[in-house]
C-alpha cells in the first residue's frame, strides 16, 4: 500500500515537473501553436499611460482603455510605423453600464461608465519571436488566466486589416 | 517725435509689467473671484496614470479620460476619502465619434472612439487655499485658454452633490 501511494506521488510530481517544463517561460511565445501568443502578464501595466478610449456598442457593449509602455507612448507621439521592438499595449475592456449615481444627479441618463471587467488583452512587439503574426504577439487574459490557444487565431487575422498601421487599430488621444 | 515714441514704449512697458505683476502665479487662485478657480494648467498632465474613462450622452456627446498624478492615483487605490491636499484630477474631454477605421473592418458601426478635444478640465486639491469651494480649485482650458471666471461658478455647486466621495463623481477603475 505504502509503495503505491509513494508511486503515485512521484508520478503526480513527475507530471508536475512536466508542466513546468513545457509551459513558456513568462512573456514568451507558445512555440506549440501555429499563431504564437503570449501567455503571461506583462507587469505593472496599470500603471502605464493612457493612449486613448473607445467603446464599442451592440454585441459587446464594451467600454476600453488602451494603455502603453513607455516604448509604445514614445512611438505613437513619434508617429513611428512599424512599431519597436519592446512596444506592448494593454487592452483593459469593461462593461459598457450607465452610472446611476451620476445620472441621479444629472436627472437623465446620460452617463456611461466602465462596469465590471471582461478581459484584458495585450499586443508585444518582437519582430523576430512573433515574426509569422505581423511581429506582434497576442494575448487574452480573462480573470487573470490566459485564453485559450485556439480561441487566439482570430487576432492576427482581423488586427492585419489594419495594416496601414502596423496592425494597431487605436490612435493615440492627445 | 521721438520723445513721444519713448513715451509711447515706456508706458506700454510699465503696462505690461503691471499685468505680470497681478496676473496669479502659477496654479494659483484667481484671489478677485468669489469662487476661486485655477488659471494655469498643471504641467506633465498628459503623463499621469489613467483612472477611468466615461461617456457623457446626449447634448454634451462627450467621451473623456481621467488621470491623475500621483497623490491621486493613490488616494484612489487605498480609498482615501477626502482626497490629501495635493491631488491633481485631469479631465480630457472630446467629441465622441464613431470611428470609420475601424467600422468598415468591422462592417457596422461599432465603435466609438474620441475626436476633436473640447476642453480639459482639472480639479486641485488645497483644502485651505479653496477652502470656499470644498477645498478643490476647479480649472476648464478651451483650446489651452482658461475659461473665464463667470463660467467656473457652476463647477462647485454641482460637484458638491457628490459630498459623499469628496465631491469627486469618478470612480477609479481597476
Amino acid at each position: 500500500m505504502m509503495r503505491r501511494i509513494t508511486f503515485f506521488l512521484v508520478a503526480i510530481a513527475t507530471m508536475a515537473s512536466l508542466v513546468t517544463l513545457v509551459a513558456p517561460a513568462p512573456g514568451q511565445a507558445d512555440g506549440q501553436s501555429a499563431a504564437p501568443y503570449v501567455t503571461e502578464m506583462p507587469p505593472g501595466y496599470r500603471d502605464w499611460r493612457w493612449i486613448s478610449s473607445t467603446h464599442e456598442a451592440g454585441n459587446l457593449n464594451s467600454t476600453g482603455a488602451l494603455l502603453g509602455n513607455d516604448v509604445a507612448i514614445n512611438a505613437f507621439r513619434e508617429g513611428k510605423i512599424p512599431f519597436p521592438d519592446g512596444t506592448i499595449l494593454a487592452a483593459l475592456h469593461y462593461k459598457y453600464v450607465p452610472s446611476d449615481e451620476n445620472n441621479a444627479i444629472f436627472g437623465q441618463v446620460q452617463s456611461f461608465v466602465p462596469g465590471a471587467p471582461t478581459n484584458i488583452q495585450f499586443m508585444v512587439k518582437d519582430s523576430t519571436k512573433y515574426a509569422a503574426t505581423g511581429g506582434w504577439g497576442y494575448a487574452t487574459f480573462v480573470d487573470g488566466k490566459p485564453a485559450d490557444a485556439a480561441s487566439m487565431k482570430s487576432c492576427f487575422p482581423c488586427h492585419e486589416k489594419a495594416k496601414a498601421t502596423d496592425d494597431v487599430f487605436t490612435r493615440y488621444t492627445p
